[in-house]
């Protein structure tokens, strides 16, 4: 029996997760991390018995302590980053939102547990600093997003350096429209993502494309690639997941019906894979799928993601922040969506990046940047 | 070095493998064999300076012998099966077009030479001997065509079995016509192959798409794997070259451009990857891919190699035998394009199968079917 700590339960990652470990055989829940959705933890501690859960508030300690009194119910950071100091874990499922789940998981990797991460921030904020651990530790840091996990794919266990990385996007709700129709654009607009069925900011993140300019300063610290070597490529129709290109000029992609159930388990079974959810319906049959070249001018957001990349240290740090404080207002309809851009690019342009910035100077620049640009 | 022989050297993958070896380091030609082609031998010769050459005909023996001196000059059959048993040879090409291959081909499994496979009659007429002469001796049977060859790059040197195999097909000229203009086309509509560029009988066979039929046939044998699992799309542009779909539901393409360079160059450098000939200049940006079920009513050859390959032992004998007097037959303006087919019909329900024939009687029955349905 592998054993899983799982870190945002009830978010979409992590309801999908426990999906998948209802058809995946040898996988037990150690431990449940939720947020404030107690009502959905308490179902879900019902079905999957962990051992231990965490809470986000401490007010909710009692509720869950009463219906499970057997179950040791921590809150809080404190918690999380005890969950994930349990060596009994074979793997931790990081599926958090936002940088609450950053130290827990760097606490695990110094326990030598592999992460399956689907957590952005972990990378964006201190890729560096994790990934430098991970190699330390002879940790694996296991994508479960749908493009990154394309990549994994790809490469399989193999000996073969990936010579180029090619991630689709599929360009989101406004790859068809122009600027003029893009800064006239509300919320709802944004927000009808024609692929893929996502949370809020990440859908407007695919919107302005900084979606896929986060996982190319991602793939750059999962696969220790450097940015010349990273494209994007537009692919609206979602099939294929990503490309790796390899030095014989050869490319092999990854395929298949846009579901996170197959990155979600290859996360949990890599190397090998399993036959688990069930994923049968995709045919061939009667698809088209067609690949052009991004827009940088129409979506400066992903050339600042690369220009933040390139620029290394706390640049991400800023880019992130003030992206997505800059969404929030955009969502509460407080600016326009072309002003998400310029928050991001004031941002970048008045800050002065640091090189090696330490985990506490990376939170410093994280409320910096958000203070200085949100509501 | 890697010592390497190459049967088949002035046809067209033996100038594309030279070609390769042009740009690829460590490998040493250790021999060639060519047919009739003595011209390009000589000048191949000139270049490569391989040990020992064969040639088809006993008469060709002296004009090398003059031009060359110190080369060893070998002839005929007897020629490759000697060029074949030379156990300082690390890989074995077979490019020969037809069942010439086929005893040598057996000459080197048995001297555990691996064997980079681009002969077709190898595997369509003794698939069952050689594979398991190549199991036995622990030898790989390295495919050298576009579509193997990305079934082999999908699964790498991974232990992970595919579930399912789908090889692509372009749908060759007459995907768009009506089976009333297929029987009125000549010879020269049916070899306005749009994507590839090959020889005369390979572009009739994709025309009626029995190469695909024989693709399923080797792919059968060289990955082990029941035809109930082998599936064929039409994908006119050529440029995915098949698909693995593996237990989880997750798919593994190889793409690219429609070149022989790339699976040439992986079964020598296998299972590694190797900077060689250059091969850049492949976008994805721009391209369309288009994937769709084929049909069988339309293109009878395909079901036909289906079902001889389901039937067995001697039925893809048979398949591949009237399938090329017709296929000749037809160039010759003797016959009908759909009497390609008729043809095939009539051969394999007149056919008593033999379940495990001996190589003597396949040779038999090969001899036999071009007699009764040849010219």
């Amino acid at each position: 029996m592998k054993k899983i700590t799982l870190l945002g339960s009830t978010g979409s990652i992590g309801t999908q997760t426990l999906e998948v470990l209802d058809c995946l055989e040898g996988y037990e829940v150690l431990a449940l991390a939720a947020g404030k959705n107690i009502q959905l933890l308490a179902r879900q501690i019902e079905k999957y018995r962990p051992e231990r859960v965490n809470v986000e508030r401490q007010e909710d300690v009692k509720f869950i302590k009463s219906k499970f009194p057997k179950v040791d119910v921590l809150w809080g950071l404190e918690g999380l980053v005890e969950l994930c100091s349990d060596t009994r874990n074979d793997i931790i499922l990081v599926a958090t939102s936002g940088k609450i789940g950053l130290k827990p998981t760097i606490c695990a990797i110094e326990k030598k547990i592999d992460i399956a991460l689907a957590n952005k921030e972990t990378l964006i904020m201190a890729g560096d600093i994790v990934m430098k651990k991970a190699r330390e530790n002879n940790v694996r840091i296991l994508p479960v997003d749908s493009e990154h996990s394309a990549i994994l794919q790809c490469l399989g266990d193999k000996n073969n350096d990936p010579y180029r990385l090619i991630i689709t996007a599929s360009g989101g709700p406004f790859l068809y429209k122009t600027r003029d129709e893009m800064g006239h654009s509300n919320a709802l607009d944004a927000l009808k993502h024609p692929r893929w069925h996502m949370g809020r900011k990440i859908t407007i993140d695919s919107a302005t494309l900084m979606n896929k300019g986060l996982e190319v300063i991602e793939a750059h610290h999962l696969f220790n690639m450097d940015y010349d070597d990273i494209k994007v490529v537009i692919h609206p129709q979602s099939l294929v997941h990503s490309f790796v290109e390899f030095i014989d000029g050869s490319m092999l992609a990854q395929v298949g019906f846009p579901s996170m159930h197959i990155p979600i388990q290859y996360a949990l079974t890599y190397p090998e894979r399993k036959k688990g959810i069930k994923t049968d319906g995709f045919s061939l049959f009667g698809q088209q799928m067609s690949f052009d070249r991004p827009d940088f001018k129409k979506f400066p957001c992903l050339k600042m993601a690369y220009d933040a990349g390139r620029a290394g240290g706390s640049a991400p740090v800023v880019l992130n922040a003030a992206n997505e404080v800059a969404v929030n207002n955009f969502l509460e309809g407080k600016i326009n969506f072309l002003d998400i851009e310029k928050t991001v690019e004031k941002a970048l342009s008045a800050h002065s990046v640091i090189s090696n910035p330490s985990l506490d100077e990376i939170f410093e620049i994280d409320i910096e940047t958000r203070k200085k640009y949100g509501a």
